[in-house]
C-alpha cells in the first residue's frame, strides 16, 4: 500500500472494466490493461468509476474487480475504488467490503435516482463518513447524477467529515476555480474532464482523472511532468494533441470507444454492459484510423 | 392472481414501503397499509415504485417486500412490481425473482446513471423482454432518469416486445395526449402525475398511478367511479379537493410527507431511507392541520 | 369595441402576420386572414403574439399591423395586442401606442434577454400597469423567455395591478391546474398550448389561444361550443382530430408551417421573418397532403 | 480609428451604460467611466453589450451612447458595438447606424426570442454579413439567448462571411478549447467569462471580455501583461484576487453590482434599467466593504 500521509496527485486512470460478450469480467484483459497503465507511469488507478461501468455490477462482481486491481497494482500506486449507489445504506455496504481488501480511498458520487437538495447531499456524505474507516473522495458529476454539489456544500462536508479529495467532473470551470480558491488548501482537487487537465493543474488542481489515460497512459503521465517542470506551453500543445484523439471517442459512450481502441491494440475485449450501445462499424473505422495516425495502434 | 386477460385499469397505488428507524422494513406497518388501501377500493397496487423507495433495497429486501404484498393482497387486485435498476442485467435478475412469486406484471424505468439515447432505451426494454416471462409496463419518469422516452420509442418497443402498459410520469400533457393518440388502442396508458388523473382518464387514459392514494384510497377510487359514470364536473371538483391535500406533501419528498401523514393516522412509521430528508417539525404541523381539516386524521 | 364588462372567453386566434418576401407586411393577405377567422366564428384575436412574429417589427410596423386588425375586426370580437419587449420601458411605449387605437387589452410576456428572478417579473408587470390605461394579460411562455412565472408570482401581480387574464403556454398542466385553482375565480385563465384546449376548458379555463385556429377557425370555434354544451367526449374526438393536423406543423416553426398552409389555401403569402427557416419542400408536400385529406385545402 | 489590420487582442471592457434614475443616459458618468477605463490601460471597449444593458435602448438612444463612446475613446483603442436584436432585420438596421459613426466592429449574439436551430443561426449571421460593411464578432451567450452556437456552426459562418472574432460567454471550457483548436488560427477568440480570462489566454485565446474591468481596468490590463510576459503563476494569483472581488457582484445582476461600486467610487450613478432589481442595502454594504479592503474605494 502507498504512503498514507502523502497527498494524492497526478494522473489518475478511471480504469475500464473489460467484459466478455456475456458481460462477465474479462479477467485477462483487465490484468493486461492494469499492467499497461502501470507501465505507462500513471499516478493512481480509480476502479469502478463512471468509465469503469460500476452501475453494471452487483456486490460480488465489484469485489472480484477490486481484488484483481489490488493484486495487479500491488501497492505501486494508490488504488481508489468507486462505491457509489442510489442508496446511502448500500454505499456503506460497498465501502465495508472495499475496506476488507485494503484500498486507499473510496470515491462516492451523490445518489442518482431521486432529485436531491444540497441538505440531502450533506446527509449522504456525513452518514457515509460516520460508517467508513476509509478516507472518502467527493465525486461531483451532474451529467449523471442530475445534481451539482455546490462549493458551499463541499465546504460543509469537508468540515464535518474525513474527506481526502474532490473529483469535479462538472465541466463548469468557473465553479472549479471557486472550488480551488476555497478548498485546495485543505484537500487536493482533481479535474474530472480530461481535456481540462493541464489548465486545471496550472490553476492549482492536484491532478486529473482522465479516461483517455486508459489508452494513453504514457502521454498523459508526461503531460503531468511537463506541468511540474513549468513547461506550460509545451503542456498545452500536448494537451491539445491528446484532446484531438479524445474527440473521436465522443460519438458514443466514451468507455465504449476506449474499449474498442484497446481491443484494436490487443489489450482487452471491446464489449460494454447493456444498455450502452456498442461502437458502430463506422466509428470503429474512424478509431482505427486515428490510432494509426497517432502511432497508438 | 387476477384474470390475466383483463386490461389493467383504474387507480393504482404506488405503495409506500414503511421503514423502521434503522431502515429495516416495518412489516406490520406495511401489512396495515396494504389492508387500508385494499379496503379503500383501489384497483391495483404497484410495489417498489418511486414512492416505494425501490433504490434503497437490495435483492433480498426487495423479495421480502414483494412477498408480503402478495400475501396481503392475496389475488384480490393486480400486483405490479418495480424492477428498475441502473443496469439492464440486474433488471433481468430482479424480474427473475419477481417471476417466482407470481406477480402480475413488472414496471421498469430506463437505467438512470448514464445519459441514454433513444436507441439505448430500446436496447434496454427489448433485452429485458427477451429474458422475461412477465408482462412489462414501461415507466417514463424523466425527473429521476434524466431521459424522456419519446412516443416513437414507445411505439418501437411495443411492436417488438410484450408490453402491457405505459405509466407516464413526465408531467408533459401534450406528449401524454400523443401517447394516447398513438398507443391507447394497443395497450393501456396510465397517468403518473396524481393531479392529472381525472383529465387523463377523460382523455382516454386507462387510469392513474396516484401516490396520494396511499393516504386517500377511498377518495381516489371514488374519483375513478365518478369518471366512469361520466360525472366529469363532479370528478373535477373532487380532483381539486385531492390536489389541495396533495400540495401539502410537496415541501419535501412526497413519500416522506405521505409516510408522516400515515404515521399520524396510526397506520405505519414515518421513517424514510437516507439521504432523503425527513419531514421538518414545521411541515409535520402543517400536515397534521390538513389531515384534521380534511377529516382524514 | 366590445363590451368592457364581459369576461374574455372562448377561442382566441394568435393571428399570423403575413409578410411579403422582403418582410414587409402583406396587407391584403392580412385582411383576408382576419376576415377568414372572423367568419370562422372565433371569439377573439390576439395580434402580435408569438405566432404573429412580434419581435420582427419596430414601433411603426407594429402600429400599422394593429391598425389593420382594428379596421377589419371593427369591434365584432375583442382585439388583444402583444406589446412584449426585452425592456420594461419599451413595453410601456408599445402600450402607449396601442392605447391610441383603442385595443381591448394588451398581452405581455416577461422580458426575454436577461435571466430574471420572480421579484424582477413582479417589478416588470407592476411598473407597466402603473403606466398603462389598458387592461393587461399576463403571458407565461418559458420556452421563449427562459423564465416560468410561478403561480405565487401571478397572484402577487394580480393583487397589485389591473390584470384581466392569464395566458399560460408553459405546457405544464400540473401548474396550469394550480393556476386555475388559485386564480380563475378572479380572472379568466387561457390555455396557450392548442392541443390542451379542450381539457383545459373542462378543467375550468376560460378558453384557449390556438395558433391552429388561423387555419381552422370554424373547427376550433366548434370545439368550444361542444364543451359549452357539455359534449365532452365528442369534444375530445374533435380535439384529437385538430391535434393530428397540428402535429404536421411541428417539423418547423409553427408559424412557418401555418403560413405555408394558408398560402396553399390562397389566403396569404408564406414568408416568415428571418432567421426562422422557411418550410422545406418535403414539409410543404406533407402539409399539402394533410390539407387535402382533411378537406381543408 | 485604430489600425484595421491589427488583430484584436487583450482586455476588452464591456462598458456599463450609466443611467439616471429615470433611465435616461447619465452622460457625464458615462464619459468619466470611459476615461477611467482608458487610463486604466484596457485594450478595447465593447459598447452596448450584456453588461451595457443594450436591450433597454431604442435606436436613437443606442446612437447617442455610441456617439459618446466614439468621442471619448477618440481612436485610442478599438470600439466594438453590440447590435443584437431578436430580429435579423433590426440587427441590420442597428449595424447600418453604427457604420455611419465609424466603429471598429460590431458584436452580435443570436436572436433571443424564438428557440433557434443551428441552421437558423447560420441564416442570421450570413444574412447580416451580406448587408454589413463592418466586420462582425460572433457572440455566444446561451445563458441569455437559450441557444449554444456549436463550434461546427461557428466554422460554417466563418467560412461564408466576414467574421473577425468570437466572444464565448458559454462558460463551457471544454467547448472553448474546441473553439480554440479549430478556429484560433483564423480569427481571434475571446473569453467572455471574466474569471476564466487568464487560463483562456494561456490556452490560446486572444483576450478576455471582462465586466469587472469597468471597476478594475488597471488590474485587468496588468493581468494581460503578466501573461504576455509568461509569468503564468503570478497571473493566476492576480486572477484569483480579481475573482474574489467579482464574486461579490453575483448576488444580483452583475451590472447592477458594478454600477453600485462605481457609484461608491464617485464615477457614475448606480441606476439600472427595469426590470433588473437594484442592489439591496445589504449587498451595498458588502460591496462597500470589499472596495475598502481591496483599496478600490
Amino acid at each position: 500500500m502507498v504512503d498514507k500521509d502523502k497527498r494524492l496527485e497526478g494522473i489518475i486512470v478511471p480504469i475500464l472494466t473489460p467484459l466478455n460478450k456475456d458481460e462477465t469480467l474479462d479477467e485477462k484483459g483487465f490484468q493486461k490493461l492494469l499492467q499497461y497503465v502501470l507501465e505507462g507511469g500513471v499516478h493512481g488507478v480509480f476502479v469502478l468509476g463512471t468509465a469503469g461501468e460500476f452501475p453494471a455490477f452487483d456486490y460480488k462482481e465489484r469485489e472480484r474487480i477490486v481484488e484483481i486491481a489490488m493484486e495487479e497494482i500491488n501497492g505501486k500506486i494508490p488504488v481508489l475504488v468507486g462505491t457509489s449507489d442510489p442508496s446511502t445504506r448500500q454505499v456503506i455496504e460497498h465501502i465495508r467490503r472495499a475496506t476488507k481488501v485494503g484500498v486507499d480511498a473510496v470515491v462516492v458520487c451523490p445518489p442518482y435516482y431521486y432529485p436531491l437538495t444540497q441538505e440531502e447531499i450533506i446527509i449522504h456524505y456525513t452518514t457515509i463518513a460516520n460508517h467508513s474507516k476509509l478516507p472518502i473522495i467527493i465525486y461531483n458529476i451532474p451529467s449523471t447524477t442530475k445534481v451539482t454539489i455546490e462549493t458551499k456544500t463541499v465546504l460543509t462536508i469537508v468540515e464535518r467529515s474525513r474527506i481526502v479529495g474532490v473529483k469535479d467532473s462538472s465541466g463548469n470551470f468557473n465553479s472549479f476555480l471557486e472550488l480551488l480558491a476555497f478548498i485546495k488548501s485543505k484537500i487536493p482537487i482533481f479535474q474530472g474532464i480530461g481535456s481540462l487537465t493541464a489548465v486545471s493543474i496550472i490553476c492549482g488542481a492536484a491532478g486529473g482523472v482522465m479516461a483517455v489515460a486508459n489508452l494513453m497512459p504514457r502521454e498523459t503521465a508526461y503531460l503531468y511532468r511537463l506541468i511540474q517542470e513549468k513547461k506550460f506551453e509545451e503542456a498545452m500543445v500536448l494537451q491539445e494533441k491528446i484532446n484531438k484523439i479524445s474527440r473521436i471517442f465522443k460519438s458514443q459512450s466514451t468507455h465504449a470507444g476506449l474499449k474498442m481502441a484497446l481491443s484494436l491494440k490487443g489489450i482487452c475485449s471491446p464489449y460494454v454492459a447493456k444498455p450502452i450501445s456498442p461502437v458502430s462499424k463506422e466509428n470503429e473505422a474512424k478509431i482505427k484510423k486515428v490510432l494509426k495516425e497517432s502511432n497508438l495502434s
